[in-house]
């Protein structure tokens, strides 16, 4: 699919030897003019110094530039993290001859080991010369940790007979779990849209697909989505049916980006989908959705195309959300394996659809109305193997 | 360590295979008379059948008998489970010459699968021949599933100048987290306590033991423990001193066989203690106690000798205890590797520390004077092994 790129944003991207040699670690998104800012955070106790930083810069909801890097999470850094953010972000500022507040750091990667500073300073320059020259995919793969794909999604809307860009790019692979991931993503466009509009239009799309997604149940100290507008396209002001049309696409980006995330999850070799239906409320159903995607026996069983419906019941038993176990029919990949709570006698017809790359269960309640669905992903020794011997 | 049996109970085992050929899988405990019976549940709202039973017999608070079997947990079987149960415990009761009522049942294994009551039935007849010649060791046998041994402790107490003893044997590997696990736990005893006593009593032992562990976070349709006193040592009436005695003699008990799950969690390779001090409350350290032990993050770098603390703060952070993240300190088998939220660079150290078969985790909040532990072991490539491929 063809990426596209939204108006007046410009890219770079730099080796500054904090990851391992021979790949990018730094990049820098600039804006062309001040953009209106949105974001949402990590709800992590810990957050990392540039969470902290982010936040406190978000209030002016303005922005030029986000500058980040991978490697180094900046987490558990005390007070020298938050002096070597600010470092970077003079320094930046200084070059880019723009102020330092309108600046929003990023950081991904290992907690509690300070910034290799002394290698971070001297690559600014060369990562400010490099501006225009990178495109958004590449900063999207600057990004990656233990991503095994660059992940970008983009939309093209009409607003009032005026073309519109929203794009996106997010890194995230492990430690995802509601609320957010261990993900960072950045969403540009060039729309013309209100702070307060921006603000309220990510956090429901947020909500919607990255705070339904799950890889190992951790919630990382350095989540970060970021959103700039920065009002090029000139479109005109929008209506009410046109907010639909670019929450619509802002969503569909999220969406697929969240679906990247989980089918990219540690080690995963299949994207789950779990699809609750008719619960009593959609928090209920959000609940069960979520019980049944985190649970370690239900993911394994998936990895091993084992139709093991019980502990799809077992997990949907301590999820909280309220049901009657007699009522309960759960379908894999099309293939019903449970009715009213038991067996159809279909598990081997269902293990051979599990041999797919994307498992969807289905679970209906017959206890409401209310529906949620959760992104996760297998679990396999691939998962182990990268986080045993991560820092290694 | 020598098992101990209390007096006057007698045990039996059998091959109904419904495991595999060549493993006992039925067992039973009977007391020669009438036995004071507590017992504690699993919460999850998917309840097995046989649990179903148990906790309508307990209302006596009276028993006769455990009849357990292993390979097939009687859960999601609807109505016909119930059938099965109460055939199992009529023709049990008929061989013993004793009220069906007095019979608890329990069973474990797969979910979702009917009972194989042909071949069950007619081996209730060598099961009853078979009391007095099996020993509580080899119902420890009997009862395990993914488990690698048996697990059994015991202690003898002197009550006003009596010998009493308390006895416990358990299962459990997998799907183990609090509430309970997929675990059974039978604990007997030979002292002449109040119904009321033993209930107080035991529902404090597991909820400072069994309560505080965790394997995979999954948690069973199956879970029960009962604890079975028949009064035959004789022992003077408890007094408040004594009380104490019995109540640390079951504590004992309960904790050593929750030591032994967690040693045995699946595929695991080391047992993980995680202590959380200076809490501001017991709820908090439990809460943060439970984040860190069950994270599977943290759960990889115990496998990979990696002193990640890094993964031990984002899930302080996500525990939702209060804490702040400036004040704490985290010791790794003694080694400390963060003081006041930083790195102390004795990672390494501590990373050799690790290659030990038992890791301790100490988080000091320095944010109260409240303390909690958790049981947990580390996750290995075996544990993905076993649970993909439970069913084939």
């Amino acid at each position: 699919m063809e990426i596209l790129t939204p108006k007046a944003f410009r890219f770079g991207c730099t080796e500054a030897s904090i990851k391992k040699p021979g790949k990018k670690d730094l990049a820098i998104i600039v804006s062309e003019c001040d953009a209106v800012c949105a974001g949402v955070f990590t709800t992590n106790t810990v957050k990392s110094a540039p969470v902290k930083i982010c936040r406190y810069h978000i209030q002016t909801h303005k922005a030029r530039a986000i500058l980040v890097n991978s490697g180094n999470a900046n987490a558990c850094t005390g007070t020298q993290g938050l002096h070597d953010v600010q470092a970077m972000l003079n320094k930046t500022a200084s070059l880019l001859d723009i102020s330092p507040t309108m600046i929003y750091p990023c950081s991904t990667g290992v907690i509690g080991t300070p910034m290799p500073m002394q290698r971070i300073l001297p690559a600014l320059d060369s990562l400010i010369n490099d501006i225009g020259k990178s495109t958004l995919h590449d900063v999207a793969q600057a990004i990656m940790t233990t991503d095994s794909f660059a992940k970008v999604s983009s939309r093209l809307v009409n607003i009032g007979g005026v073309d519109v860009t929203v794009s996106g790019i997010c890194k995230g692979a492990g430690m995802i779990c509601p609320n957010m991931a261990t993900m960072l993503c950045f969403i540009l466009t060039d729309a013309l849209v209100t702070e307060d509009f921006l603000q309220r239009s990510l956090q429901k799309a947020v909500k919607e697909t990255f705070n339904c997604l799950s890889v190992d149940g951790d919630m990382s100290t350095n989540d970060t989505v970021l959103m700039l507008a920065n009002g090029v396209a000139k479109n005109p002001p929008l209506s009410a049916k046109t907010k639909q049309v670019f929450a619509q696409a802002l969503f569909e980006v999220c969406d697929e980006l969240a679906k990247m995330i989980a089918k990219d999850g540690e080690g995963a070799s299949k994207l789950l989908k779990v699809i609750v239906k008719n619960a009593s409320t959609k928090s209920d159903a959000h609940k069960a959705a979520r019980a049944i995607a985190n649970s370690l026996l239900v993911k394994t069983a998936i990895y091993g195309n084992d139709a093991n419906w019980g502990r799809i019941m077992a997990s949907l038993g301590y999820s909280q959300a309220k049901f009657d176990p007699n009522k309960v029919d759960i379908l894999i990949n099309g293939v019903m394996v449970a009715q009213n709570g038991l067996t159809t006698n279909n598990d081997t017809r269902a293990s051979e659809a599990m041999k797919a790359s994307e498992v969807v269960v289905e679970v209906d309640l017959h206890y409401g109305k209310a529906q949620a669905h959760f992104y996760s992903c297998d679990l396999t020794e691939q998962y182990i193997k990268i986080n045993a011997e991560y820092r290694t």
